[in-house]
């Protein structure tokens, strides 16, 4: 008898081990989309762009599999306890690497009308945003896959520079747009592209308390400080 | 036995519809966050846009709680079928309700900067647009409880009328940017706004797909046209 119970656990592990390659690929996907959309952008590559808008399709599809997966071992294995919280944990992770996906996207058609446009603007503080967004994003997918919770903390400190990356991104877009008003319409769309990236810093957030619900079985103690105050600013501010 | 089984049975139930209790409770509250912080924003009303920021913990509270219960009742209960697919669509619904909260909240500091600047914007536009989506909002939770399919589609066909709002709001934004300077912060809050209340009419939609897929076992075939063009829409176009 051990060996059949020893079997069945072991082709448990083998599915809860298979729902983790369904989200390391689609981490994998979110940083390369990323990526490739502000790189996009600096580059004015309309090309890239268009692709990246198509590339999306892929997460919306691996989302639905892995989600498919999920009900199915639920509704075939019931897991309790750690086990139970791992396969809720990993639903919701696999929709914030969705929703990530959408904003890659949503930068992609930016980038695409931007491209089209001339104006001034600050192209290159959102490439270095988007670097840290980025970095953090891979550093929590990369704690999640290996159930590393302090990685995740530490990777979830982040979000602070980005809200401050966000914050005086705002502030100078403002400032652009006040000299000429042909930067109008290409800094309103900079400013949206800013907030992107500053959601999908939301969205790894999230993750990394998501990872933290698993392994300890209590949610994160004490919200983190938003520092994202841009719905209270102004020129002057 | 079968009174024992049917005992079991009827507290399964009522486990199910205390979720449900939950779903409504949390759907009366978005609604009236949401009517708030337009409102707020039309009468310059400070207080009541605080009001909705404080109120706007409530929605964590329940999100939080409910999603206890159904992490519980997976343990306990191990449902399956269509008793899953319920729960599963709950776990989605309740995650939806807490992001529209935490747009009206959004919505509600922008009102709070815009009482103390002076400035011309269509904010009565953006009135119109908060109560297509709040209705929105209202037909969706109703048929979720009601658990009536046609209900939740029919009204998920106004997000195209909520994204033709936003674009033209986004057109008329800009141009109130580009007559005069001084409208050009209150204008950029105002065009935040309009992105809240159609990413809340986006939620909406996704709360009457997870509907469907609880009801029926699929997915909606066929993604609804996205109207909302905004990603591309310059001065010009």
């Amino acid at each position: 008898m051990p060996k059949m119970s020893e079997h069945i656990v072991a082709r448990f592990d083998d599915e809860l081990r298979r729902l983790m390659t369904g989200v390391a690929e689609m981490g994998g996907i979110v940083e390369e989309q990323l990526a490739s959309a502000v790189s996009a952008l600096v580059r004015r590559d309309v090309e890239a762009a268009a692709r990246v808008v198509v590339g999306d399709k892929r997460l919306d599809d691996l989302e639905a599999e892995i989600e498919g997966h999920i009900v199915s071992l639920l509704a075939r294995r019931s897991p309790v306890a750690r086990d139970l919280r791992e396969v809720v944990a990993t639903l919701k992770v696999i929709h914030n690497l969705e929703r990530m996906g959408d904003f890659a996207r949503n930068i992609a058609k930016r980038a695409q009308t931007l491209s089209g446009l001339e104006f001034v603007g600050p192209v290159r503080t959102i490439e270095a945003m988007g670097r840290i967004v980025g970095d953090m994003v891979h550093e929590i997918v990369e704690a999640y896959i290996s159930q590393d919770v302090a990685r995740a903390m530490l990777a979830r400190e982040r979000d602070a520079a980005v809200d401050g990356f966000h914050n005086s991104l705002f502030r100078e877009l403002l400032t652009y747009m006040m000299e000429s008003p042909q930067n109008i319409t290409a800094c309103t769309h900079l400013m949206f592209i800013a907030k992107n990236l500053e959601r999908v810093g939301d969205h790894a957030t999230n993750m990394a308390e998501a990872l933290h619900f698993w392994i300890t079985g209590d949610a994160v103690r004490g919200e983190r400080d938003k520092a994202d105050t841009t719905a209270s600013l102004t020129a002057k501010s």
